[in-house]
């Protein structure tokens, strides 16, 4: 099916207002200055002018003054990972090497499915569901793109059905990124495993089910689950097995309120979890 | 900074219209039905319907007549890799499992970071920009997501210069999925690493460079360099540390033209090629 002259015209129309509609639909909607956002891993604009010139990459987070901003933590040997102190440690190796004589640099990836920022499937904690099938390639596309809620948990209470009704969550939002006291604690830049995080207790997970539309729960460190609840409140939300868990997202920085959220797992074929790259667009 | 009452009426309010819209926009734009595109892993629809009843996980590529495709091969032992006859082989240990009396499973990925569905970062092919840091870290995350054209190679070309000039790539267009002879013949199905594939020559990816806006090329294998011009073609491409490389889509069963695309590899420190999850939205 060769491309023809005629189609092409049609697709230049539509492409144009597509980036036009794009473009003016971003900087309405958003005005906030990049300095309102800086990233966390060392790379703030600042120190980087020029970046391309002396071959010194740009780690952005945000981009273009809000356009999209990337909630996901980078992996690197500091990372952490749940019940341990020493983070994932060495995850690359260079199997082969320009160094050595090779044509290309390749490197393979060894990493625990629940590390850093991550997205867990039923068969993480339902062994019939395992058994099953049910692995990070059977997740709902449809859960994990679409319009999301980022709110501001109160920061005296943990994730109880008290603080998820204070919440007021409007029946009908179907994700829900809950910023907690372990962004201000900076916990996931912390590589040892802190179990005095904030989570949800089984009865704010049940409240939740009961009480709203969610099916993306977003949390702000390794677990959705607090450390004394990890089983029961983990069982509630993935027992349907309609509400997808994102653990470990990076909400700082970011103003609460209503954004797109694109939130994509690999597709890993038996995996109870995955390594996921999840990015917010205003 | 909790929710406050007034905040949540102005977002229900904001939320409605852009569910309305989003939901609007997908069903006028799109209205082919999912039998047209049936999945590739024995798991279409018919073959599933009822399957969570069952306990059967439905594994979808295409979701709700073409609201959303996804154009990620799934990763299972049999998934290829450049320069193995073997595929990836057993790429997930179960460190931990409930079978053995642990509270949950938990498993460990390893895996070729150019295995499957995959990008590319200047370091894989330009030592002094994996030196640098130019990995996949790094990558321009405005140039992974947005407007994108599905097009036909003519199937009787090679991707040089004159193919490339045939398909009139309007100017302005950033981001390309160039469907090939490689999808007729399901290359990407078989585990062994099959050099006779289609990708661009020298000439085909220097045309590119110099006559359109392309930054993100997307090929249906392994490399979008053909074999005979690996390196080069590589190169041409990578040299300016601007061009993105997706490679290993799955590209079968999608009407070529006009999406928007959502590439989002792992935040890898370090790495010059990421497994990656792309979808497109009509």
């Amino acid at each position: 099916m060769p491309f023809l002259e005629s189609k092409m015209r049609a697709v230049r129309k539509l492409l144009v207002l597509t980036e036009l509609l794009f473009v003016s639909t971003i900087s309405l909607a958003f005005s906030s200055p990049n300095d309102a956002y800086p990233t966390g891993y060392g790379d703030e604009p600042g120190s980087c002018v020029g970046a391309s010139d002396d071959l010194r990459p740009l780690r952005r987070e945000v981009y273009e003054d809000g356009q999209i901003f990337d909630i996901t933590h980078q992996f690197n040997p500091n990372t952490p990972m749940g019940d341990s102190d020493e983070g994932i440690g060495q995850f690359l190796t260079l199997l082969s090497s320009m160094k050595n004589g090779s044509d290309y640099n390749f490197s393979e990836l060894r990493l625990g499915v629940h590390a850093g920022t991550h997205v867990d499937a039923p068969g993480h904690m339902y062994e019939e569901y395992f058994d099953a099938g049910f692995d990070v390639d059977s997740l709902d596309l449809r859960v994990l793109n679409g319009p999301a809620l980022l709110v501001d948990v109160p920061r005296d209470k943990n994730l109880t059905a008290d603080a998820m009704q204070s919440l007021h969550i409007p029946k009908g939002v179907k994700r829900v990124l809950f910023r907690t006291l372990n962004t201000d604690r900076r916990l996931m830049w912390k590589k040892a495993f802190d179990t005095s995080y904030v989570g949800f207790m089984k009865d704010g997970a049940q409240w939740l089910v009961d009480n709203t539309d969610i099916k993306l729960v977003g949390i702000d460190y390794l677990s959705v689950a607090a450390f004394d609840d990890l089983l029961p409140a983990h069982h509630v939300f993935l027992k349907s097995r309609e509400i997808i868990l994102v653990e470990g997202l990076k909400l700082d920085d970011i103003e609460a309120g209503l954004y797109t959220v694109h939130c994509l797992p690999l597709r890993l074929l038996g995996a109870e979890g995955s390594p996921i790259r999840c990015i917010l667009i205003k």
